[in-house]
């Protein structure tokens, strides 16, 4: 549960939750929902008591500090069904704080030491917020187990390092059992998400009657396609072999659509493969408009492959920087003469070539969101047309990750 | 609601929410909750009854694709109670968008054309999800206004035509009459936030009094720092006046640094100074490697300003394409020549150019961070050196922006 108006009137993203899943995720914690709750009395109850019907633990992020509408405190103890009491030890914390950054404390920030009655002050405490851990709901008797609040602040490095040195190990300890989740995620470019759905319906199958791992796809415009693989199992080393062999039977009905895996992308493994071959790059971008170049020179040490970039966006640059016949500019004939004028212009081994209609109208006679890609190597060259029926923008960078893909799977074709 | 395990386990980070919570504040919705649920069935309907308790309307974001994991439409359907039935009119609609890409319809893409009985299909259709507009909770005989569940895709631009153009004109006209909330976003490049905090104290101790407005800040990378002025009043005419009131004493005393409102970004307004002076420009780039030229050539009609640009990432490339004379490749005389150059070889009239160091390493001994940027305009030259404490990406974005703006102010000087 994360605490903040702010968050609800997006003035600011909620990226402490995402974490919090991921290191849940890591711990082998299910977590099943989040939720975003203003700072107002009422409501942050009413979050509380549906988080408790459906979870048995619930972390709460924000609303730990001195201001009047830091009422996480409040909220808790109305949930507990006690009153607070001031810490004194908190209170010392508090104070030393202060006195070690030679500043006098305001008065409000006493507030910061009030806890509910019952509730037990985290060890760590990186800041003046003190973390909470708040046993509720333990029956009429207060016996059993009941369940658990866990209050951080909504201060990054604060909330992290309660929740990795105090959250986590409560949560862990509280579950008993423990398993591992581990993850891969195969970077794509060349299926439609249907496409690969399909291509992976069996493993997906598969995967449903053994629940070994799951598969899930997400789109990320001019990043490509990500194939997400996530294991669950006892220990690491059986979750990274379970991974292992979906990763392989991915890979085998997705091919060379595949472009790299995790933190790869395809302007890093292009920059590979090129340096690799020992080639290097001259781009004339027109529709594209210097986007290929700026991902590849965003590539640190893209300087050992990349010679430069030409963008010819008026025609007679085309024509006089890089050497282009008069033809029409949005044609194959003209993609692969300025994709032959990079090589000659720049002195590169490999020219790439863009040139289109990016819209919102047609131009040269060709529909808004058609790209030709040339692409001149060893001598011959060859070009692609492809179209986008989407917005300006959308088909920049679609026709961007389009043209690095197709040298992509030529140097793959050309290393054999 | 936003949907999608991704979420929950932090491997995206839900900005849909964000937006939407922005677009309702400003709509004048009340929004309270916000909450993240992943693709299971169970826990989706157990998600969707208790938002119903808790609201009068409810978007749902995400899980609208072709793909097995996709169960929104199920997940809606039990909880109005009803079955899917094929709409055969997006079915159409989506063999339509598939032929216009010139591409096979895979067979799963017909599950989107699913929807729940009784639901209504919006009308706006940018992808191949079509978004719904689902009554709930009618009362025993189907009576009464009930409630209503949004539902729209999670490509954020797909999301964001559907809630700008539908969901929020039928949510205002369920709600009745409301009152109105405007704002304007001056942004600037030029001044830090705590700056810009400073010189905006006063306006903003008035407002505080006032209530009649608010002023926030907000940090936005290569697209500068944002400073969002909002006001709330019970009609437009008042809202709006209330909004220039403020605009003026806040352009008043952050100056230049302003470079547009709202909509205009620093590439718009550079084009549109450009043309209103009838001038041409021709860039070189080295460290911002080609970021420049994208986010110019982003702007529809761009070609009537910008001639091409030159990304001589090699230094061979700068004394050979451009004529630089052989001097260290980060420095003024560097960034004199490549603008000089871009002129003379794009046969522009002005000519802004890039080189530095963008890091981790130094480069041709300057320190990372390090960007020259050279600005050739009415046969003079002007140098200017800048450095930013950051990781490569931020440098490079930065060192666009910051050249935009020095061509805009040196554009707004000329002008007079």
């Amino acid at each position: 549960m994360a605490v903040g108006t702010e968050l609800l009137l997006g003035q600011i993203v909620d990226t402490n939750s995402s974490w919090i899943g991921e290191q849940l995720a890591l711990a082998g914690i299910d977590s099943h929902f989040q939720t975003k709750v203003g700072d107002n009395l009422d409501r942050m109850i009413a979050a509380f008591e549906q988080a408790l019907d459906r979870s048995d633990a619930v972390i709460v992020c924000g609303g730990l500090g001195p201001t009047p509408d830091d009422i996480t405190r409040e909220a808790i103890a109305a949930v507990m069904g006690v009153g607070l009491r001031r810490d004194e030890a908190v209170v010392e914390r508090i104070q030393a704080m202060f006195y070690r950054r030679d500043r006098q404390m305001p008065a409000n920030n006493l507030q910061q030491a009030d806890v509910p009655v019952g509730a037990r002050v985290m060890d760590v405490q990186p800041g003046t917020a003190p973390g909470l851990i708040c046993p509720v709901r333990r029956g009429p008797t207060g016996s059993g187990a009941g369940k658990v609040i866990y209050a951080v602040p909504g201060v990054p490095w604060e909330m992290q390092e309660m929740v990795s040195e105090c959250v986590l190990p409560d949560l862990q300890a509280r579950a008993g059992e423990r398993h591992v989740i581990r993850s891969r995620t195969l970077r794509t470019w060349g299926h439609s998400e249907s496409g690969l759905a399909e291509l992976l319906e069996p493993e997906m199958s598969r995967l449903d009657s053994t629940g070994e791992a799951t598969i899930a796809f997400l789109a990320s415009g001019m990043e490509g396609l990500k194939v997400r693989i996530t294991a669950k199992a006892a220990d690491d080393e059986t979750a990274l072999s379970v991974l292992s062999g979906v990763e392989a039977r991915a890979r085998a009905v997705i091919g060379d659509a595949v472009f790299g895996a995790d933190d790869d992308t395809m302007e890093s493994v292009v920059v590979d493969l090129m340096q690799s071959q020992g080639l290097t790059l001259g781009l004339a971008e027109s529709v594209t408009g210097g986007l290929i170049a700026a991902r590849l020179t965003d590539v640190p040490g893209a300087s050992r492959v990349l010679r430069g970039a030409v963008v010819p966006y008026d025609r007679e640059i085309k024509t006089g920087v890089l050497g282009a016949p008069d033809v029409n500019a949005v044609s194959s004939e003209m993609a692969l003469a300025m994709a032959e004028g990079a090589c000659r212009v720049l002195g590169a081994d490999v020219g790439l070539a863009t040139t289109g209609a990016a819209g919102p109208d047609p131009h040269e006679g060709a529909e808004a969101g058609t790209v030709w890609i040339g692409l001149h190597l060893d001598g011959e060259g060859e070009a692609t047309r492809v179209r986008f029926n989407m917005a300006r923008t959308m088909v920049r960078q679609l026709g961007t990750i389009t043209a690095l893909n197709l040298l992509r799977t030529r140097l793959l074709t050309r290393a054999g």
